[in-house]
């Protein structure tokens, strides 16, 4: 049984917990949580994704020398992700990366969904980065502040809805990705609402996906290229009390 | 418990056997198995591809009229997959789509290892299809007949070994992708006389991997865009006695 | 005087008849007509592309055998091209390749206008294959059924008109292709429609065109490269009693 | 019965004659012939193609005026190309553009095949113009002077038939396009030569092959896009005396 | 100190003034200015561009002769770009490619504003040239004449604002670039407008900023590479008298 | 005078000098220098790359307070870059960013040379990101550890020019990009080795020529954009006591 681990790369506690990862569990997928604790108190800029890298990947190191088996970043942003890859040698997951190729198989086309429109940029460079440019089709916010996502979670899918419905009739998506991970749980609202539009495409929802399919990777005795990711020089690191002093293994 | 059936679209009986699967079966997936009656004794051109499609399509509705979760075609030029999209609602995967997109996503670049040097520009053209060109680093064929490949399989794991090395060295693959579903379990073969010359990077063997996958899909609730693949109007078929002579539900 | 056989795949009798061709016909081309009697009545699907292939294929073959010089497929879909150019040495052409390569060439931009939405991905997807993606403005649909195309041709084609004029001003086309051999012969009327509103483009009408430039090429010497399109390999083909049991030439 | 004119850039008397053009002209196709008489005596560079595009245009012009149906420019670099088609309303074709675009229709990729090194890069940015850049394959040049090539016509042939076969074994190329204008009439040898080392590829011998695709896009009624190519506006030209003050039509 | 020469390649006199370059040239920059006096009186077309290209690279020739530093060419079609880079070695920059160059790293994307819309494809065009097509957002044109932008200054600055908002808005852009040397000097009022608008981007003016830009290569020691622009042969060019008779040095 | 300041993102001291940087300083260019204390010894990896990147926007952000007019990050990984361009409004700028687009405007390609060969794969993303991957030739290392590049000085800068010609002949590059700020000062030797050779190519040495950009950058008056680049928002940041607190002005 795959034991995956989700990080949580901000210093809000209280963001995910261990009851959201209980339904997601199950048959042959077991999973644990943990986050950081220096670093911004959530992430909406590259500013702030700067600042949590660092920890993050510490905790992913910390993850690998604790015998789990996979690790899945918990930002769409996915902050760590080239260099917490070539720290350790399990699978190690974003779940911007994950959604985006899922999309990409499932539809001729997809977009983002996601809560502010200043991260379009960030999107559309993610998905350069990860070769996928030709398959994006938009990235567009709904116009609520994160903090307030929740405060009528009917409102919110609601319009979450019509954003996607947007998406689909003037930019072509024939996908959704949610570009939030705070989005979580949402995305069988989403699909009911177009479905009932008439409108039958898959609404992804990253984090639970992207666990599901860290599980099939590690079944499939399947992780990242070390050839990508080659194992960093062993180095100092100044005041980073809890950076490694060696990667390469030996007596 | 998803219920993944593989469909081989070869007519040649003995070529897929249930033993196979079982190790591939367990936590969570079931998995069954089923091949074509009319067309190709195998595929290794266009011209087979095209003469396979139609009865794949047939077993795929079939599939899902029994049940089935998700559907897995056992061939790497996906034959059938855009209409069998079209034509069923549950999840229809492709080794080839599935496969690239996986290896992108755990390497910068990957190499396609085949069976014959005439396969490149198909692999060069779904890779197009798939939107995943820009990942591609090569096409690269052993110089051993499909049916001679199990002679020796030791001669032959030797063989994809060093061709994988030259797609690394020549090319700058950063992880392998086989090309013939003839190949399945030779990964962990290959991998470890990679990982020999010092060389970590995965190697993906698509049949099991697109099975984990296809089961990870089902768990998720996610299946195709039926705005790529929009049901098919209900029409005449002449000379295919199986094809369904309605799609659209009703009383 | 080249002789250029025009092939129907799909199984409705009488969509094309021979005095539509004679137009065509005339300096230096000799025209004739045929069509396949195992699949589709019509091609409105990805499903129904593939259910046309192999009887498609098969007349490609016996065009080759009746001393054919070249064979243009009657169908936007471009369905059997990549199979048949395997089998054949004479030059196969499909109007969708042929006329997307010429609007490129003939304009900055070209728009695909077809009668229905939902052929939008198919296009694009054609485009991507034929390494044209970046010249494709758009696909645009008329909202009129095929079978009723022709009911009332002056609002046919005044409603081709303006989506074309949509194409130009919204997507920026510099040229139209139609994206349904079944407006063959609208092209002129368009042509006048967009002059009257002072715009002075290419409309490909791209059957007749595709038979000039399939003539041109027999003229030329040209076919399609067997590099590409290799020979299949003799095989068996279970319940296709039609196809060849051998391709390669000998005593 | 289509009227189309070779226009030869260069101010070397005697480089195109009309015998040569006599074999390609016949059914449906009159050829007629000319050249400029200020710019300079070969074109090998891009400073030689901008001092040949003036009178090139002009001889376009002059080539309307005279009621030819459609114009050739003898040279691949396709100069005045652009100008031209603003210019006129017949259809101007480059023989670069042409042969680019029928190679990717007929191949999965195709190389071109010139004299000098130094031209690569231009190739290149024609191709990224044409938008061919994902089809073109390579560059490569044969080691003799253009005004050496006919000192030895079979050592010049079987120097281009081991130019192409490195593009296609060390490049990938599926087809193959002549360079430079001088190698016209060539392309019968060089695939000659190609068969009988096994491979049947296209080879493309620009100027008889745009030739008598221009005559298929005259009987086609098919021009280039006045939105790509817009009238140039009334102006005044100093120093070149042979401009036309006006373009517009009018009493 | 570096010397640069702004070369305009237009015969009306009078379009740019010594004064307008007082305020450019300061600390480090050295500027004169010249212009041609065969060619056309502006340039807005390809046809212009054609006849603007000989007399301006002879310019260019004439500026290396004279020990001037480096060249910049004062029209955003950069006539004469590639044939001049072959003719000197001295740096000879474009105005729109060094642009489009800043403007892309600038910002994630630009939209070109320019005066008429029939240049949009001649834009395009350019960006795929320099290859930075990925970054154009967009190409838009104010609707004013060019010899009436300068009759109402304030208006042509407030009609430039709105279009700029448009391209941020409507296309995405995030930088904006004109695409007229007849601009000159709006760029400060077109960015103040944006930033009462809250819009805080980089509005670059081609011609003063390309200016700067070749006084830094200068200082780095810098041009462009003789691989991508070898010197052309020595050869006669009947009907440009001023053009040199040999490029090779030598006694 | 613009005044530049040079940000080393490692904590080796030493490292770089005020002497090095005088040579550059100069006419119109003011140059400071400082570094980080917090974060790698020297970067080598993307591991590293995220362990600089909080100090290193942490000095940018100084350096605005100082009154700095523009800032240059020392190292090809360009870390803190997009982070550090949300946080000022100064001009932020790369070295790898500025000399791919500078080695683009001045080359039909370019290559990298940097120190280790598991450095392609992020130069081949940063190209992907800053929109060039079509410019990029190749990325190839000498075999030489960064610590022993100056034992050595002639035996380095041969290497250079080796690898240099191995990448024009066998990658087609047109130009060369230095890929380690650690070979700052071998430009001179390797374009003369080049031209030795009969290349005469642009090399660039990113470190001066991007600080002379940054100075025409300053005089231009023009910044990044702050749509790609929006203002973070005020947040807690845990553990990171430099912080600011607040980007937003007010009283």
């Amino acid at each position: 049984m795959a034991h995956v681990r989700l990080i949580t790369p901000i210093t809000t506690s209280g963001f995910r917990s261990e009851e959201e990862l209980s339904s997601i569990a199950g048959s042959g997928l077991r999973l644990s949580l943990t986050q950081i604790e220096q670093g911004p108190a959530s992430i909406e800029s590259a500013y702030e994704t700067a600042f949590s890298e660092p920890a993050t990947i510490l905790r992913i190191i910390e993850a690998e020398r604790d015998g789990v088996d996979a690790v899945v970043i918990d930002c769409m942003a996915d902050p760590g992700l080239a260099g917490a890859r070539e720290a350790v040698s399990i699978p190690v997951l974003g779940p911007s990366q994950t959604s985006m190729h899922l999309a990409s198989m499932l539809g001729h086309s997809f977009s983002v969904l996601t809560v502010l429109p200043r991260l379009r940029a960030q999107f559309e460079t993610l998905a350069a980065v990860y070769g996928l440019k030709g398959k994006l089709a938009s990235v567009r916010a709904v116009d609520i502040p994160v903090l307030e996502l929740e405060d009528d979670i009917g409102a919110t899918q609601a319009k979450l809805v019509s954003v996607a419905e947007a998406a689909i009739h003037e930019d072509g998506a024939h996908a959704i990705v949610f570009g939030c991970t705070g989005l979580m749980g949402c995305a069988a609202a989403v699909r009911t609402g177009l479905l009932e539009r008439g409108i039958d495409i898959p609404v992804i929802d990253p984090i639970p996906t992207t666990l599901r399919l860290a599980g099939a990777l590690v079944d499939s005795g399947l992780a990242h290229s070390k050839l990508t990711s080659p194992t960093p020089p062993d180095k100092a690191m100044p005041g980073y009390a809890g950076a490694p002093s060696r990667f390469s293994s030996g007596p």
